[in-house]
């Protein structure tokens, strides 16, 4: 027998896997279950006759390079468009500073690779993505934890960490920040603590990486245009590595997202992605581009906002009904997360198994806090399943809690 | 002014731009170039009405999936189907075994992070694939380079390099090898080479990654089946890591290639997948199974296999009309590649401002060689320009190169 775990490298052997992809393997196995747990978007919601309509033009064979290895930075068109999209979100980027990413999870794994050295300390909300945590802990990076508040990350907090950090004379250059409507809280920034946090990164000579994959998908009802304007809009330094995505507002099958960097430091990713995968899918970034240019994504846009807002309806009214005296939750004003509290003698993860007798599924909020708290939460993602199944959902959840908090209370502490 | 070069880790300021890669730049830039530089399939071959009416099908809606989130292992019938090519390989494949990479270059690079530690040395032949190299370089990998003869790998110099690394106590745990029709030099390694590399291998306890994306492409008039068969084949103690794709026989534009490795690393590279991309586009990975489930690639393959063999007759008999004192060459017995050898006083690299001037391209030896060496080699591919281009590019290559010959005459040496 040959022994594989000594012929892996130190990254190899420590390598972790995602706590959401993990439960993508449950779903599949499991029948009739009703998902709240990756954050997929809704395919009901996909514009599939216009994509249908844009392949059947694209593979006509009038133009090769459709189908052929294309540039590592991106499709030409397809990044002045992306500069377009940019310019109304505040931000400046000329080609030098642009990069599109098969997936933003891409785009973490570059930064993660091109900004951190084993044992260095990257700073991360808590709880946060957890696919940016793996990203950094595959590069064998440190994470150190900073509180929220209501709007976003403690910057109180965040200062004496990083004094801390600085004085233990360890090294730290990168804050990871999901602004808008934060995975898994739901949570905004506050706009006067997006300036303070550019303020913080200078006097720390610190970069910040922003995630904004959910920032158009604002609800209407209780947040606007203004509240998700990138942090990169102000970053006139050149403190920020900007991350966005098509996939949660066209699709996330084409894998097609981008970054905007620094010039030096966009270089530098450019090259990290050559050896990783020489450029993103040639079809995929030619029909988003095409969707684009023929105003499919902003005619969807807005719809989203008003599709994605009247399912966190239902499952708050929903969660209200059945689950008001046990659960408490920030409500979402964007996005496709509700970030949920049980009692505190409540273990998510311990739960998950009844959870799946009764046929739902969520995360268990352990997963995104990277100080092992958070057992007590879990995430719902209300994007995917159908008002029907939100209410059906949250009621096998409410049987899966009740049942738990009635064995928690037969069994002698 | 942000001092950026300090904000980069290690593997950051190392990160090493393919040469390959570069010289794309290079094309997009000059106007009317002839282009023997990347190996890219010939466009004109591409299965485009089948790719189109797959396309529509896929995109009716009808199933979500086909723009969704996918699993990171890969659309299951897509993993058995490349399965069932592998069988007809001589390749037996499990699930558990299998793994579908964004193109072999992510394939290449999850081995590269998942096997190898900064500082190891990692074994490969003299010369070989750049994408290789920059992987194996990004995890700051030492590369050491082993002879080739003309039947592949020289084993006595790979036996002796070996020894002299365990020597000096230094860990070396992967080789790497492209068995058929070798990038660049287009050879193909011998039947009975095969078999005493996996004695190798297990007397040295070794792993070999076997990157075989042109085995399909052998040209019929010297070359067959047999010879291709991959070392896989014949691996039962589990040494080999094998990775092919659909890149080079149906397009690379889909970005979908796969990989086989025993059971315990197969799961650690879709771990280093999930942080790397999630998963490979799934629509391109449903178009791709498709189009094989159809028929597609069964009947493109013969067909291109005498589509490139034409090509190389074209390039050879140019090249010996024109350039046949100056120039020599092994014969292409398969692939996209002609390995040429100018007179040992000129350098491919200082020739190619020349080239360009002659507005034709190539890739300077030089940089498949890990040990500074092959100056006056060149990569020509022959594989995408059509016929009247590669007689026209080689006789500006033979322009190039005699005045070349004739500016070195003049200059006092």
């Amino acid at each position: 027998m040959i022994d594989y775990e000594s012929l892996l490298s130190r990254a190899g052997r420590r390598l972790q896997e995602s706590e959401i992809r993990k439960m993508g393997t449950l779903i599949a196995q499991a029948r009739d279950v009703i998902s709240f747990a990756p954050g997929y978007p809704d395919p009901l919601t996909f514009a599939w006759q216009d994509f249908r309509e844009i392949a059947a033009e694209l593979l006509t064979g009038a133009d090769g390079a459709v189908l052929q290895y294309g540039p590592t930075r991106g499709h030409k068109p397809l990044l002045e468009l992306i500069a377009g999209i940019l310019t109304r979100r505040g931000v400046t980027a000329a080609p030098e500073h642009l990069l599109v990413t098969t997936g933003s999870q891409q785009g973490l794994d570059l930064v993660a690779r091109v900004l951190v050295d084993p044992g260095d300390v990257v700073l991360i909300e808590l709880p946060s993505y957890t696919g940016a945590i793996t990203a950094f802990r595959n590069v064998q990076a440190e994470l150190v934890g900073i509180r929220q508040a209501e709007d976003g990350i403690d910057l109180d907090h965040l200062e004496a960490i990083v004094a801390r950090i600085r004085r233990e004379g360890r090294v730290t250059r990168v804050l990871y920040v999901v602004p808008n409507f934060q995975n898994p809280t739901g949570l905004l920034l506050g706009r006067q603590k997006r300036l303070r946090l550019l303020e913080w990164a200078a006097r720390h000579d610190m970069l910040i990486v922003e995630d904004d994959p959910y920032g158009d998908l604002y609800f209407e009802d209780c947040a606007q245009a203004d509240d998700t304007r990138p942090m990169k809009a102000e970053d006139a330094e050149g403190r920020v590595v900007y991350l966005s995505s098509f996939s949660k507002t066209l699709a996330p099958g084409f894998r097609v997202a981008w970054l905007v960097a620094p010039a030096p430091l966009a270089a530098r990713f450019e090259i990290a992605k050559q050896a990783e995968d020489l450029c993103t899918p040639s079809l995929d970034q030619r029909i988003v581009f095409e969707a684009c240019r023929r105003g499919v994504l902003d005619r969807q846009v807005p719809l989203l906002r008003k599709h994605y807002q009247h399912k966190r309806d239902v499952m708050v009214d929903a969660l209200h009904r059945s689950l008001g005296d046990a659960v408490t939750w920030p409500a979402p004003r964007g996005g496709f997360f509700l970030w949920a509290t049980l009692p505190a003698n409540l273990n998510a993860d311990a739960m998950l198994e009844r959870a799946i007798r009764h046929q739902v599924i969520y995360v268990a909020g352990g997963a995104f806090f990277v100080d092992g708290t958070g057992r007590n939460r879990l995430r719902l993602s209300f994007s995917a399943p159908t008002p029907e199944r939100i209410v059906e959902g949250v009621n096998r959840l409410a049987s899966a809690v009740r049942e738990e908090l009635a064995a928690l209370r037969t069994v002698p502490s």
